[in-house]
């Protein structure tokens, strides 16, 4: 057996687990956004047809894993299991979701940094040839989101500029192996807890930066590799704010990020969009991906991409306890293999 | 690479993931249980010396880490990975428990299956050789519980004779490897969401019951072991009603279960604690499995455990929805290699 620790936090996936399919189902305004022609559905509402918020959120979570499915090929009954995760509490997305599915179900939490932490433990099962193809999954929705750790919709709270907007969004990944691999995660990197005390809700790309920058830098150490390795670096999702923190802070290590870096909250909405500081939400860094990064590596323009979706880590409880946000990230490399 | 899938749902751990060392710290009424005296601490009471339950549960959680560290002689330093999972809202108490070590962290979610999804995934990271020693831990908590799923305490509400008790309690385990393995986890099967329909919340043995089943009848036919090659096949936490329901589901299948067989929420108080049903919370089947199960495993007593964690997936949002509420298992063996 080789020894697949590379440094300190990354696993290295050595049989190459393959991206097979991608699926992505995003609401109206991320549909209106700069990226709204690479999304696989763009809702016509954002209810999805069904009685309850929550209820379409399932549904665009299931959606997108029935879309990544049909690309990759597969059927439900040729997914070995399911690794998926949402902001609602309990993950109630995920399990409305999979239980359309007969396919084992693994829960994850990692508040927006979900979806890489589905798409590393998914691909450490492929790589340890525990399973053939499994698929990692997670989605949001602001309308859900919004009653659950702010205010009820009707209440037309004001947010404040640095606030973030949950986005409506869900994304897909198929991890299996074909005869011709050609898009593999390669390597992983799985975050710590890093907290700066932050309490303030409302900026959470600045209580995610340092988590951020924590995952990728140790990356770097880890795989040997420098940042302009990647054709793209993305976090997903410290927003505006987090993203000029992150790069400044990326420069006090003497590390010029901004060429190959952008964060999945800035570049799915227009700044015109009224979204304050860009997206949030677990389904905002696996739709950018599960779409328009997908789209641009099947194109042929990007081939190297490290996804660091990052987390907040707070609870409606712990906020009006006066708790701190802790964040986290987990990065994992997705590039092309000749 | 070998095949380390077994069946349709089940990893094989070839390499022997070795169970080095557990931790439990349980609440004053589950130290005054049968098992009370197996546990590695036992509260004076609930609130821990912390200013709110939640805080309570996160040190109870880090402490039952610690404990489990200090058995298996490893320091925070040497732990690549700590899997951890808990009933609040956004995993809080695992948030802020895991915040205190420097180690990277999975949030993991699987209602009261929580502990062995932990124990399975973080098996399949020293299996795949990717981590050397990780923590596999979960935890619960009465008073944190109650009032997050139910009514404030001071509101005093009756409970139906089948509601179960939320446990105060948290289990950790540290897997790694040593030179004489002795307990390891050998196989563990991965369950499917079984939604049976049932809408009670306090009913929850009934609606976790028939996907414990589902798990423990698919882990005999992937491993072909039969029922009865276990000393101990531990559900948790079905309670006294899900428990009768398991043993008669599984008699229709022509098993009779219940020599081997018994459930943590039924183990870990008397009848006359005033807990109707018995024991629930991802914290009931990880202490009894750290505490006193893996006592009777070093003593010698018992050497072949099957962890069937259960799991019923609701909120309260889907639960004021009118939601099913869907049940699934996850099952792990540990046993004693010689």
């Amino acid at each position: 057996m080789p020894n697949n620790k590379l440094g300190k936090q990354t696993l290295a996936f050595r049989t190459r687990p393959e991206v097979l399919g991608t699926g992505s189902v995003v609401g109206v305004k991320e549909g209106q956004g700069p990226l709204g022609k690479s999304f696989d559905i763009v809702l016509e509402e954002d209810m999805f047809g069904e009685k309850t918020w929550e209820g379409a959120e399932s549904k665009m979570l299931s959606e997108s894993m029935r879309i990544a499915m049909k690309k990759a090929g597969k059927t439900a009954d040729q997914v070995d299991a399911i690794l998926s995760g949402d902001l609602l509490n309990q993950l109630m997305s995920s399990t409305y979701s999979v239980k359309e599915f007969s396919v084992p179900f693994l829960g994850m939490y990692g508040a927006c940094s979900t979806m890489t932490e589905a798409i590393i433990l998914g691909s450490v099962l492929v790589d340890g040839s525990y399973f053939d193809t499994v698929i990692a999954a997670a989605s949001s929705h602001y309308s859900t989101a919004e009653r659950q750790f702010r205010m009820p919709l009707e209440h037309g709270n004001q947010r404040p500029p640095s606030a973030q907007w949950t986005s409506t969004a869900s994304g897909s990944l198929v991890i299996g192996r074909s005869k011709n691999p050609h898009f593999c995660c390669t390597y992983a990197t799985i975050g710590k807890i890093v907290d700066t005390g932050m309490t303030d809700a409302n900026q959470m790309g600045a209580a995610m930066a340092p988590a951020a920058l924590d995952t990728v830098y140790r990356h770097l150490l880890d795989t040997g590799r420098e940042w302009n390795y990647y054709d793209r670096i993305l976090t997903g999702d410290l927003g505006h704010i987090g993203k000029q923190i992150l790069i400044d802070m990326a420069k006090n290590l003497g590390i010029d990020l901004s060429p190959a870096y952008d964060d999945c909250g800035v570049l799915i909405y227009e700044k015109d969009q009224d979204v304050h500081s860009g997206g949030s939400g677990c389904g905002c860094s696996a739709s950018v991906f599960a779409g328009p990064i997908w789209k641009s590596m099947m194109e042929g323009s990007i081939s190297k991409v490290l996804l660091v979706s990052t987390g907040a880590l707070l609870s409606t409880t712990s906020a009006q306890q006066g708790g701190s946000i802790p964040g986290i990230a987990h990065a994992v490399s997705v590039e092309a293999v000749y």
